[in-house]
């Protein structure tokens, strides 16, 4: 017998049809012998009317009655999940986030879930389905909280791990995580294995299949995962530690983001502490920077610093640098529309001449690099945004990623 | 200071313009230095919403899952209407079933409340404003129960009986309790001042402002309510004790029902037993027999017996007196439109003539009466349907109420 937790996304469970699509799904796990505790999202749509009701009441909504508010979404989709197991002779439960209780900790919408008491739903497992609302629990003094859009991967991940679950599926409205956005780059193919850190990799540029905190934290404590699709019966990808992966490939998936700007500090003197003086005023301001790069600097003097935000912020983001007193610069400069293109792959390690490969792709076909920035398992450029799609499908291409 | 406990039902919430309004009416109290408890039913619509989807997924939806689906309702509008509070700068906090908790007793969707933590919500009132959710609790397993359709009257009396309120304010969509139908009889006036007892027979044949079972409860422990509106100044309708009311007219109101339909069984065998046998059959298929009128026998030996159900249920409840072996009757007759109109007061009691008028009124306008049923407070008639408005109209008038 094997201890299985199922997540089932937004979309999944959209619809009264879908509903039951998704009870069916269940039904075939449980008969093949699983203990199943399911996870799920509240119907799609409804965290965001919620969410708008309470923007028509204020811009600065009671942070403790918005979670009461948005954390109604999942009691229903439980309700209606269990309600549907019944209908079709299944012995079910709801188990809202105060009777089990989920105990978390941090502020409200931002929480953490830090513990689950496991033993009455472990005794119910043995002859029932538990349903579980995902995104949320309650803290220590009974207010509910919830942790965040998207929260219910990390609910997911965290009963898989509570429970000791062998396995931990993700059902969502995509087949897997691909090489690249097959919306875009139709060539794209799904990846039958990732580890967990290309994974992130790739979530954080984009392929938003899963929370990337929720991956985190199976990466964490080695939990396998899958990610499938609700509405096919296709194999999904399979997400491990890097360590049980066969690498064929030195590169995995073509990833990129859109809307961001680039911002360039120039002759920025060079002295310790500098970045910190420039990046926590935005940091305050919560506007988040994504790549940052510093040369050394030609004269030992000053520097130039260039970094990358979401294009909305970048008037906020100037506005904010030529305020700042504790800098000193020439001159700011800016490009606001950019892109970031990466190749991301745990194979990429032990593949030499990765990163000239990709450099000779993109000069091949004059696309001009704007800045660069590498990891273990991903090399990004900056490029103008209008060269994205053409950059994403040649290194799709010069990669064996078609 | 007064301690008060406010209820608005589902329209007075149904928008977030509406839980503003609201916001301002308790601000109102709340400032004038009252202790507030308010209880709020699910926006308009949203309930019902909810049971068309567990329908959706079967006609015998888990009781358990419903109560669990439906309870969501009250979350959303406690929440908004907390937010809308603190957004007027008052201290003001929403408490859930199971955070108080409110226990209940009783099978899913039909509890009853037989206990409040009074203590923690006693405490808060020191310093705001408690939002609580009608129509629901949990058991002792803290499994979430409703209390029926229309319960929210019945946790704001239960609060106002468990917290001590020195008043219970039920705040709707009409200005109070009418002495008829406002829609169909525009003479029809608001009674400032009426007794539980007349209360019950009014909202018992038509006029629904509150629930009757909420109204029982407020009786037995002796707690003043008022009905008035949310969207006028108005002064509503106090519900007393009896002796607390002085009666100068005999009548308070006239009630009529709709959609009555009326079965006689002719010379039924007069013996011991006969009623309980041609009911209990009616009873254990939820059929709702409303008037019963049984005479003495003319013969000793048989009697005629006469009594008015729902339209709906016509056919089905002439199908079970037929299949019905334990009964000796001639014939089964029925009229299938016919309609009950009731003149409701205390005052009747003590003066004299009233059962007279009424009949005298009904025979100058022609219209033949079918059936007779009176209580100590009550007279009602069966007649046929299409002469209802008028017999309404007419003992209106001649009771004084226009």
């Amino acid at each position: 017998m094997v201890k299985k937790v199922l997540k089932f996304g937004g979309t999944s469970v959209g619809s009264i049809e879908r509903i039951q699509h998704v009870a069916k799904i269940i039904k075939k796990e449980h008969d093949a012998g699983n203990q199943i505790i399911v996870v799920v999202s509240a119907m799609a749509g409804k965290t965001n009317e919620l969410i708008d009701l309470s923007k028509n009441i204020s811009k600065n909504f009671s942070k403790r009655e918005y979670d009461v508010l948005i954390s109604s979404g999942e009691q229903v989709s439980c309700a209606l999940l269990a309600g549907a197991l019944i209908n079709l002779n299944l012995k079910a439960k709801s188990w809202m986030n105060w009777q089990i209780p989920i105990l978390t900790e941090g502020e409200h919408s931002n929480a953490r879930i830090i513990n689950v008491n496991v033993e009455k739903i472990n005794k119910f497992l043995q002859e029932g389905i538990a349903i579980i609302p995902g995104f949320q629990g309650i803290t220590k003094n009974c207010d509910i909280t919830t942790i965040g859009r998207g929260g219910s991967d990390a609910t997911a991940v965290a009963f898989a791990k509570l429970f000791d679950a062998e396995k931990c599926e993700i059902y969502t409205d995509v087949d897997g995580v691909f090489s690249s956005d097959p919306k875009k780059i139709p060539v794209a193919k799904k990846i039958e294995k990732i580890s967990y850190e290309e994974m992130l990799e790739l979530s954080s540029v984009g392929a938003k299949v899963m929370q990337p905190s929720a991956v985190q934290t199976a990466m964490m404590y080695d939990i396998p995962l899958e990610v499938k699709s609700t509405f096919t019966d296709r194999k999904g990808t399979k997400i491990f530690d890097q360590e049980n992966i066969d690498y064929s490939k030195s590169v995995t998936g073509v990833a990129y983001s859109k809307d961001d700007a680039k911002i360039t500090l120039t002759q920025v003197e060079d002295k310790p502490g500098v970045a910190a003086n420039i990046f926590a005023p935005l940091n305050d301001a919560q506007i988040n920077v994504d790549m940052v790069i510093q040369n050394i600097s030609s004269d030992q003097k000053t520097t130039d610093i260039t970094f990358t935000i979401k294009r909305e912020d970048l008037s906020k983001t100037k506005e904010i640098l030529r305020k700042n007193r504790s800098i000193n610069y020439k001159e700011i400069t800016h490009n606001a529309k950019v892109s970031k293109v990466s190749i991301v792959g745990a194979g990429m390690v032990s593949t030499p001449g990765v990163t000239y490969k990709m450099f000779k792709a993109l000069a091949d076909e004059k696309i001009n690099i704007l800045a660069i920035s590498t990891s273990e398992i991903k090399i990004s450029v900056i490029i103008d945004e209008e060269n994205t799609l053409n950059a994403v499908r040649k290194l799709h291409t010069i990669f064996d990623l078609d």
